[in-house]
């Protein structure tokens, strides 16, 4: 069984869950997706989280996808385990680890304020899923109203030794990454593995400043493939790629509406056999939908992998 | 099978769930508590709210609470099956109506904002739920950050008429219940059910306004059975009575410290083997216990039912 | 000129502001309020509050408003000085400092969230006001959103000297101050005055934790006179006053219409022409005027001091 | 005087406040900015916005911001004159309305929730500032927190006439345009002028959805008017331009650090004598003034306006 570790890099995608009209996991979509996510190259999934839908999930409907992902490949999966309490944190954790998976993600409750309540917190998610489970801390403070210090961080991995990585979604957040690293330098933060979020919006930056790669959905994980992999090798074609991605980027990163847009993007592209989401969601109209197309169109001519069914 | 109603009236006691010192759920002190209750002639229980812990339970603990009670007494037992998404609380809606509950309460999630956005999630909720299980609105703003208008509770009970009970918590909140009243006798509003909360501390005046009861968890039921029954008797003796309880339900009623107050208290009634929280929890320090010691020594000086274990 | 100090002890009462019907300062009744104050004994006086209405003051309303109470009174005299910008911050302090306040209050604005935001905000506002003028921390989370935790209080006054006094109204708060304390006691923190707000709901036992006064504006100043002098003498006695009173107190306390029920008892009283304040501003109904007459009449059985204008 | 009316259209500049290495405001810098935004063909500017550093002015340097700019130029001034009390916002609107100015931009205060009480305070503001002024609404989620529906912006603008424009920075905001000017279409809403903020990420699909402008402060003003201008001539031109700018624009409106950004562009083009900001304030580091600076290399590919001083 592969865990994550301090060193993992790459790309983990975050794979939505598909849903039939009538709101049922398509399973057929989600093998479909799963082959994709190998073909193109990630180095791992990252299932359960936000816009994967979990919390729409009923219970054994999240194991139950789990396990179909860990029978279909054999790519390292973190799955997303924040929960309202331990306790049903602490069971999630058991049966995603036994059946397979590579680590856990864990969010901080929009409750706590204080640098020691976000200390404590993760402490005692730790005393509750163990310390044999590698976790990732997920650092998005737009939707988590939850401020984490670099030095708070510091704190959990110092006093949590199975912390090992950071989905880093701050904003802004190019510095963030930089004193982080600078830390590890000083001897003052154990080597986390950083994989960045946020759609993919800073990746571009995100690589040069030393994350290791990015952890987000966006429709066209190539391009995040390629980002994280080409940086090194030339920086202008790196950045010339990027920015022909980035009107369509900055549009699926919209909040309220983004999952909609990547969902209908990926059954344009093939891959699932509806964009439905569960309810609450949004609609999208067919002015929104028209100039999704408009972007596709016009990023065609940059990308040739943008192949579209009609 | 009793269902609650338009026009069910008393003492909702809430519950708070035994744990003992190692953090299992102590099934025989909820027996204890249960005929506690029932002796003490509240009108129902409800279940799995905030401060019963709800959210640090396991689904198949939580269940298990709710078939234990359900069997223990006949009282009608109010759950709250609030979730971060639709699938899972209709679930639980589907498992507790099942096993005999009485009726389901449903808080609003704290990410909604706008009039319209409480509307439809509830209606959106009544989708999954059905029209057939009768639920209760739980209006508590300072815990939820969602503040629900007058005009947004009519808004609400019209358009889905299993809406029956309103549990309004609001701070400040006697003009609320004024204003809904008034909104029913104008017959914007079908007649709500209003058990209010808060621990209590309006209730002697929120009875004189229109409540039909309280639910809430103060240790002392037996006030809020006697402030609820006795206010049109004779006012001032219901404002004695309630009076001579307030130093210590506001003392209770304290925010993050105030169910291991109310579990203390509990214990030391002889109702719990154990005050035990589950983790995250507060720890009362010594001062804090010799302060609700004064209180209780100074209450029993007015009420002789305030008697307790050494 | 006196200024407060880390020794500051006693009642600094909040003083509101007058308006006449037409929403002028009425200076009559602010002289006839000073006086009033004075002569039951209060510490000192605080102005432009959040209770004082201070941010419905035009500038020069402000800056004459303590003018005239400096002038009409010796009483040491704070002034809260909150504003969205260190520059109007400090221009403030200087012209009410010139003036001869005896201190300023500075309220954390509510975008701050992690501990160092918290430090580096208040190192920047003495960084502007200068190292001269005595301040006080309002610390008051159910208001402003900001968290502070012990460690945080003394990171501040450890590195800005001229930090004196915390105004405390945290909520719980009765374990801060022991805690507080206990940090003096260890040489962690600069000996600081801790005045107590949240209208003195808990000042009964805030005392006794160590506080060395109050700092609100509850309607009955005589009373907080009275719990701040009389506890060490006896602690029953303490309590049978300060219980009579609470019924009042938790009615005066609560969010939105508190003012207004406490300037609708100061003109009962006949300390003021006028109940009126200044849009935007709710408006007691009959209901909830007869609701505060009833309080106190029944409060005037156990303290004779309340006397009222018909 | 020139006021803004419901028909008034194009590009709003929001200037940045110049200050000097010591704090002090930069009149020659400010005279010269205003100068430039002129030459490029804005149709109005904004003064004392968020990011004109408005909450750090002192009162008096405010309003002798406004008398400069509107001495050098005859261009429509808009001022933000939000405030935490309208007696303040009523006092400043009258100084600069008496001045010269075009109209005021009002934000609501960070402590409404519900549709009504927004209704109420914009109606409480009127009736302070009068219904001759014409006003701005901001409509600004992400920093104010309080979430309008198209719904209470159309309450809004039939209860007070003056209100004749709309600041649009919702996120997502493309069909919230769509509606409000489909609600003008069914006469349920009066027109209104709507310019667009957020930078102008979105700009190329907000004037395609019916948007008159923009309002905002993008370090090249002169992609904003292109954009405004040219999109009805060439769809795809117009798109051209916009996304070479794009990777500039998404990295100068990240916030916290997004005017800092701007502020060291506008001195690299010559228009600042520094990049000061008054305290709290962000610091730029060599890394990312280097990012900056490559970003800026990458566009004066693309746009040949991009000159800049060494």
């Amino acid at each position: 069984m592969t865990l994550i570790t301090r060193e993992t890099a790459g790309v983990f995608a975050i794979a939505p869950t598909p849903f039939d009209e009538d709101g049922a996991v398509d399973f057929d979509s989600l093998s479909r997706l799963v082959d994709f996510y190998e073909s193109v190259g990630v180095a791992g999934l990252t299932l359960l989280g936000q816009l994967g839908e979990a919390p729409k999930l009923a219970h054994q409907e999240s194991t139950r996808i789990v396990r179909h992902v860990l029978e279909r490949t054999s790519l390292p999966i973190v799955v997303g385990v924040s929960a309202s309490g331990y306790a049903a944190m602490a069971a999630l954790t058991t049966e995603v680890m036994d059946a397979g998976a590579a680590g856990v993600m864990i969010a901080p409750p929009n409750t706590l304020r204080t640098d020691d309540q976000i200390v404590q917190y993760y402490e005692g998610a730790v005393h509750m899923i163990g310390d044999a489970v590698p976790f990732v801390i997920q650092d998005y403070p737009l939707s988590f109203s939850v401020v984490m210090t670099p030095s708070v961080i510091a704190r959990i991995a110092v006093a949590v030794p199975n912390c090992v990585m950071l989905k880093h979604e701050d904003w802004p957040g190019l510095e963030k990454i930089s004193t982080l690293r600078r830390l590890e330098g000083d001897g003052l933060l154990p080597r986390l593995s950083i994989l960045c979020g946020n759609g993919g919006l800073f990746l571009d930056f995100e690589i040069e400043r030393g994350a290791d790669g990015a952890m987000t959905g966006y429709c066209f994980p190539e391009l995040l493939v390629d980002i994280v992999e080409a940086t090194a090798a030339n920086r202008d074609s790196a950045h010339d790629l990027f920015d022909a991605h980035l009107p369509l980027l900055r549009y699926e990163q919209q909040p309220v509406i983004g999952l909609a847009v990547r969902k209908y993007i990926m059954k344009r592209r093939g891959l699932l056999a509806s964009d439905a989401q569960r309810s609450p969601r949004p609609v999208l109209t067919d002015t929104t939908r028209a100039e999704i197309d408009y972007l596709l169109a016009r990023l065609s001519r940059h990308d040739p992998r943008v192949e579209l069914v009609k």
